[in-house]
């Protein structure tokens, strides 16, 4: 039934001189995202959208393979929405004859008797005979008269059942459905970064975040070995496999950080450890930025959720590093971060409780007010510092 | 009829060690709330709930006050929700007389005829007679009796009017309405920060997000006089006391930058103009932020929206300075910081057309990428870079 897929954005729209690159960015993303299931797919941009078409024999989506393509479409960031539609010639005969056709399947699919329903009707080909409101008219009148006028009501404004029609100078588009992509821009649009990927809830959100302003990501995450257990790893392992479903793959980098733990356990103020601990993973993390082309860090980290995200100690662990660190949920509360979670199908992994990195050795009362020259001065209290780091470093096992 | 209104925190409830403080700060913030319109309320907390009373002879709220007081509650950070409520003693036949006098005036204020209901019960006195589940069905069934078995249905899950009813140890309540708070942390259990307020959709959005977070904001905004005209500060002073109704009065640094613009212009190459300007910004808010003894600075920053916001252009602003800044809007669509510019009502404000400092000889193509390196040697070009800083900071003015 469908032979194209009508795919929409809406940030890239308003890029001027770089508008190419973005849309280029997004038809290649898109092709990479629908290649295990459909190779054949042909993806072309067209003033201002983007049509995907089946490019098999038949001419028309298998409608096994649809739902698939329409799934992995789902995660492709850039994308506002698109539609499966049924790409027709300039004709309202044509047109209202398919109309015709699609609707009694449309209609008896609804859950409701007597659905409310519109049409909705786009005319960029103003040589066309009829108005974007004539159109209108015409396909409501037409449905009415088949399927009964008692078979729905009529609602401009939020109904049941949309039936969208596009008028172009080369062909028209009939479609039913407008599926939700992400947003955003197309991963790629800007550099590469690094995020500190805990097991928690907030990191894989704020991975998300920052993907879907179009920076591919890798990971980096921390763990204590011997005194965290392998689970600890594992859990993180399965939420970049999860996060890698919205780009293409990026690498995880594995750290232990028990050496660097046990010299603060035994050499520093036991209220500073968090601080200490967030100060040296920034360190190793901005070191494998560095070796690694990745622009910047990103974090979970949420302003006062926990004791080591007040306003002084995220000072105090950003003077660490030069490098920019984004904090996509520094403004976030747990509960909307939660529903990001839950929407993106993170939360049940990060729900699983093993200990991590941060939990090691703890203090019971951290620091809530680091500053800076008392982290300096508990690091100075660490024989070799900068050599325990590097050897962490050198150590690092790499999941590419 | 209401003789207090129950109000409710969530994440406060997860602080250990300083719980205490956060409440306390929540309770200072509601009663400077509503000071100007009810001082003579009394705001206690209650094993994990925050109550107000009337604190007047009547014993009950003013109908026509306690929507003024609502009004001043939605805009207090750390509220989750609140409820106007009728105190009552813990007696099972009072609170069932009480509820069937309340009844009728809601159930008629429903714009449904037969609208959904139901009660839910909450019960920490575990000596009182009936279980919670008891309770809901002696009250369903005391209202069906004096309404009539048609006058609603019953929905469970999402009802149209939902009756609840708590019983305590010393008293009970019963109340219809749940009003959302805000949500976040109260303003003030974060330190101090500092936010570049433009005239744009962003950053007072950026600056309620963060208060939301905790932290009280001052404000600095840039202008270009005589580049830019008197409306350019007009309308950031509008957005500033628009704010300010989240928190108490935040303070507006007013700078001129046109002198260093101009320096901009005549020396450092065109392309590099934004980002020279946005280095220049972050130093005069760095130092004013240290004078001030705020903790952080505050950007409307958006990952790859406009050209100084690619990941490399964000990092060579960065490094102009070691002051922690904060992005909340780093990882959103436009689309989301525009729902919630609508919400907090800065949209309206933040749309009107005025000329900003930053399109003051702005270049037609600017550097998407421009490394630190770079950045430094066009600033190196400037004759008494520092020198005319300095004389800008020494210009500022301020609206107390």
């Amino acid at each position: 039934m469908f032979n194209c897929i009508i795919c929409r954005y809406h940030e890239i729209a308003t890029k001027g001189n770089n508008r190419n690159m973005f849309e280029k960015c997004l038809v290649d993303n898109m092709r990479h995202a629908v290649k295990s299931i459909a190779p054949e797919c042909r993806i072309k941009r067209i003033r201002g959208r983007v049509w995907i078409e089946p490019g098999n024999d038949s001419g028309f989506f298998d409608p096994e393979i649809l739902p698939q393509i329409c799934g992995k479409l789902k995660n492709v960031f850039g994308l506002e929405s698109f539609s499966p539609a049924v790409l027709l010639p300039v004709d309202m005969d044509v047109i209202r004859q398919t109309a015709l056709e699609l609707a009694p399947e449309v209609f008896a699919a609804s859950s409701k008797e007597c659905p409310s329903f519109r049409v909705r009707a786009r005319r960029s080909n103003k040589r066309f005979a009829l108005t974007s409101n004539q159109i209108e008219i015409d396909l409501v009148t037409a449905i009415a008269e088949k399927l009964g006028e008692n078979s729905f009501t009529i609602n401009l404004k939020n109904a049941d059942i949309t039936l969208g029609c596009e008028i172009r100078d080369e062909f028209s588009a009939l479609y039913f459905d407008v599926i939700h992509g992400p947003g955003g821009l197309p991963v790629g649009s800007n550099p590469r970064v690094l995020t500190l990927l805990s097991g928690g809830i907030d990191s894989p959100v704020a991975a998300w975040q920052i993907m879907k302003r179009g920076s591919p990501t890798d990971y980096i995450t921390f763990h204590s070995s011997p005194y965290t257990p392998p689970e600890t790893v594992d859990k993180v392992r399965g939420l970049a496999a999860k996060l890698n479903t919205f780009q293409r793959k990026g690498r995880l980098f594995i750290v232990n950080l028990a050496e660097f733990q046990k010299a603060v356990r035994d050499n520093c103020s036991e209220r500073l450890r968090t601080v200490l601990y967030r100060r040296a993973m920034f360190r190793i993390a901005e070191a494998v930025a560095r070796r690694e082309d990745c622009k910047a860090l990103v974090t979970g980290e949420a302003l006062g959720q926990v004791a080591s995200q007040t306003v002084a100690n995220m000072d105090t662990i950003n003077r660490a590093i030069d490098m920019l660190v984004l904090r996509p949920l520094v403004g976030a509360d747990k509960l909307e971060t939660i529903a990001i979670a839950e929407k993106i199908d993170t939360m049940k992994q990060s729900s699983v409780q093993v200990p991590d990195s941060c939990t090691v050795f703890a203090p019971s009362n951290p620091a809530t007010s680091a500053p800076v020259d008392l982290a300096l001065k508990e690091e100075s209290k660490i024989p070799d510092y900068a050599g325990i780091l590097e050897k962490i470093i050198q150590d690092i096992e790499i999941d590419a």
